[in-house]
């Protein structure tokens, strides 16, 4: 059985097994306070363009959202997030079990608009009875495969701005995100136009890790606080800092996430060839294609991924995911399944 | 510079990254239910003799001891903890943060005992006004380097047992408690009698990862969820799983805080001889001898350690820490310059 | 000015307050160990039919549905509610400020239905990447003046019951409710078919108080102790025992409740009269009806109310309120000035 | 049988219902926004001396203290409290549930000094490791009876102005702590030494309620936010307005408190002159004399009081609290029983 379950199946790009290899036994500070994590840092501010970023390393989504949400509100202070938003619909409650309410959004394409947060505002004025929006959130990739667009994300950095509202971009799947064939963004816009983000290795090539990114030193004020109560403060900071001194050290990331793209973008042309329709309008690693149930069935034989949505007694959207590590002659050989099914 | 600081200098027995590497591109399903964490939970229930034992695997101490607790607790439930104890001196108000308060207890020797509880017990009757004490915290081998022998916990068990108190072990260095010259307990006295507790592994010889083991499945109860909303449920579960897999394939990780165990007691046997006296009372790889400020100050200048405490003008105690991979040269130096400064 | 704006805006039936002066100077135990707790209790155990029944007395409806709620759930489970219910629309988050998450669910009339909760439990069927509904929040009468008859609460306890969920009844206007025209619930039944629910004072009648009910012994099970870490225990406790005391001597508390609706439906007859619309169909003492801006805009000349919601540009919804004090004269000049606006 | 056991055995004094009676049918706006709230606002502005601060009133004191701590404090910040401070010892845990650690400090007295506090930031500087501490809780007068000097809260003031210290003054028992014959503090004194403060009335003369005072606009932040999340806004405002609008009318509230400790002063005295120690250095309502336990058991026959804590086999400290009711008569009767016993 091949796998399109998700993009964590295998374990890390092998430059990385073999750096941990190659400095396991150079005696280090604990606790974050390692060579490799000071010179991770340095990295990630220059491929950031921002020599301000405050940097720390965490190791999962979930973890890095509820910390830096926890660290960024007072008790009545709360989030807003597309009703399919990870922090939404994927975490167990994560951000309530830290104090705050979610706000869900619902949305066609899983993106929020300045139009969304209007009106959210307005429907939070009755104070002090209604929580107090000041946290924006949004993920890119989206958990359903679109992406943000600069001048998306630049309206909504301006709306956040004149609001008093933080700007939080949960980049699980950013590498995905900017190497899209209609991305217009780049990880220095990223940097500009949002408060904070997160850029995930663990759904690229990382065996675990997200480096979360302050743009501004005075969102981070006393971060590591909060990181170690939350229990995410790792001994070995080195196991974490070692996955994005690889990754971004050339341009390893983002070729990566290109060919996770291209894998899913060459799945995505031969159900479009088949006529078959899609339930999102993904370019990135993350697809969705609505298919008859017996096709479904037969790929199953073969193939793991979810059954994602019933669309009627024939048809559901199933959801494949590719990944930096998915072989391209189990894609052919998909598309081939496929074809004959 | 050798660094006695921490046993957390170093990266993961060669075993492991070994195994990683030979692991690394097979498919495997996220969040623990990859083949490595059925089999590596299968061997620590063996280990334990307890086919009951309900196990997951976390990335670190502070994160489990949260977790646990916040799983275990109702709102007004509280813990009791020595003051030395990890939740309650190192860990930045992590169970507070889960709403609960850590009851400290002055302790000598950084272990509680049924004396200790039974006037805790009695000093929180007035309810409602006062919080309900409800789980245990111990720690073996304690902060301070000391043990739990089978008596001491045999009393703490029974004394937990008849007052409906939950017992909880913080394994961080269980290793080194089990392997102490002067110990008599086994890891199946261990899982015998605590509710539950965890192998850490951290701290002995893995790249990250402690195992959390419930003796009995009623008080793991729906843990999975709680994993999930703290952030622990890591996608590459693999990673974990793998650690314990060596560590416990053999008898690793028992020779592994061995060696660290005789590491320390060198050290000890040699600060005896120069006639200095220690802070605590150690069998375990932290020592805490009370050197003349003049002989740390040398000592300093090729070692890094902590000064722990200063005892009055002329000296103070330190801590020294050795490990899994603590370099026996480096203790003989470390010994010759203790003997000539 | 006459005020339509709340149910809250005098003090506290007579009785109460010549009952707080005829008793002030008895010395009384504090903290609700007084002799008119315990007669308050008896006599609420008594009218409930419920011998069973553990009873508390709390100060505000938030107070109480957060501390029922915090007391009830483990970390990782959630409430159920309409998105119109109080502690989804009108809380400021209290629920999540506990650590737990509401899942709001959309309704036509304010009401939850078996079958809003079985598609809630198939949308939360992803162990453990989503929370675990567990408790089930409905108010009597709602939030938009509806109320559940007795076949709604039959079907939605059954479900419950079948379930291992939670059903808790939020009564701040419970007397509206029992007392509806086309109510066919009693106190009792109320009682039958909840495992808790609270019973209020504040907005009939009461100078302030709520007395929350659990209908059986286990859910309460130290509850008096996340009563007092809330804040919620008072000293004088006499003060909230006297309210109910008062209020459910003889059929007070239920007569208070028959005038406000009384009021209510004497308005809703003559808007009805005039042609206008509803936004709800409400029975019981908030109704809203749907007016011309400049009907509106006359009226608030002379009386107080709540301009609801914009229907298009020319109307609106407004919300009017009864009460037990309120005159029956001002709904006479009400009626009078709506049907010359 | 007479209560000595605590200061709310009353209802309240007689101006404060009849006041309630007097404005009872007058309509007011819900929720704080009534005409007493704000008429009883301005009374404190001015008897505080400061035409700047923000007032709110609250139900109990364990409700006033966790919203103000709750709403002060970022995840990671602890309090820090005598060890005998009601935070500390008898509220259930109710600041560990907002999520915050308090630092129970040991004293003598009760009180909390300026060296007490520099020794607790020495102790919690290994950042990230331990909480940052952030805000000071005293209490005025202490739980046991004991009072803070003009010179005392300017040194501690000074302490955490320059520690960047929070400094918040419990004052359930306020009144007595001003008035007690050793005072040199003011109201205004308080209101310039600290950052807020509460006002207790519960304690002396009120059915309920407590104001508390932010001396400082900026920390008083969207405190109604948090006071709403927490259950603590009244729909019915009026109820705690109108015991402060009585209260401080005139010099009532002073005038009630001081006829609590001449009371208290008046048995102190007595058991002085029968030679009977004291536990605590009392000038306020609250003493704790040593007695035989023949006479504690003889007293018992005819009043209430605690048995605070066993000296030895003979002698026990007791509890004995006057309050602004306390009859003189019975008093005296007291007294002539203590010299008989």
């Amino acid at each position: 059985m091949y796998n399109f379950k998700n993009d964590y199946s295998e374990g890390a790009h092998p430059n990385i097994l073999n750096k941990l290899i190659e400095t396991n036994l150079i005696q280090q500070l604990g606790y974050g306070e390692d060579e490799y994590s000071i010179q991770a840092k340095a990295l990630l501010r220059e491929k950031t363009n921002n020599p301000e970023a405050v940097i720390y390393f965490l190791s999962g989504g979930t973890q890095t959202n509820l910390i830096v949400i926890a660290s960024s509100l007072r008790a009545h202070e709360a989030v807003i997030s597309a009703k399919t938003g990870h922090i939404s619909a994927n975490e167990t409650g994560a951000i309530e079990a830290t104090g705050h309410k979610v706000i869900a959004i619902e949305t066609t394409d899983g993106k929020l608009k300045a139009s969304d947060l209007q009106i959210t505002l307005q429907e939070h004025a009755l104070r002090p009875h209604v929580v107090k929006p000041r946290l924006v959130y949004i993920s890119n990739s989206t958990e359903i495969g679109t992406i943000y667009t600069k001048a998306d994300l630049l309206s909504l950095s301006e709306f956040c701005k004149a609001n008093n509202l933080l700007l939080y971009l949960d980049g699980a799947r950013l590498g995905h995100a900017l190497t899209a064939e209609n991305s217009d963004l780049t990880l220095s816009d990223v940097a500009q136009l949002t408060d904070m983000f997160y850029i995930g290795a663990t759904k690229n090539g990382g065996l675990i890790g997200e480096a979360i990114v302050f743009n501004r030193p005075e969102v981070a004020t006393d971060f590591d606080y909060v990181l170690k109560q939350r229990g995410a403060l790792l001994a070995k900071g080195r196991l974490l800092a070692i996955q994005f001194l690889e990754l971004f050290r050339d341009d390893l990331y983002f070729s990566l996430a290109r060919h996770a793209n291209v894998m899913a973008m060459k799945i995505s042309a031969a159900v479009k060839e088949k006529g078959y329709p899609f339930l999102t309008n993904s370019t990135t690693n993350q697809i969705f294609p609505i298919l008859p149930n017996t096709v479904i069935e037969k790929l199953n034989e073969k193939y793991l991924f979810y059954v994602w949505k019933a669309i009627d007694e024939k048809q559901s959207a199933v959801r494949l995911i590719t990944s930096w590590a998915t072989d391209e002659t189990m894609v052919d050989a998909f598309i081939e399944d496929l074809k004959n099914a």
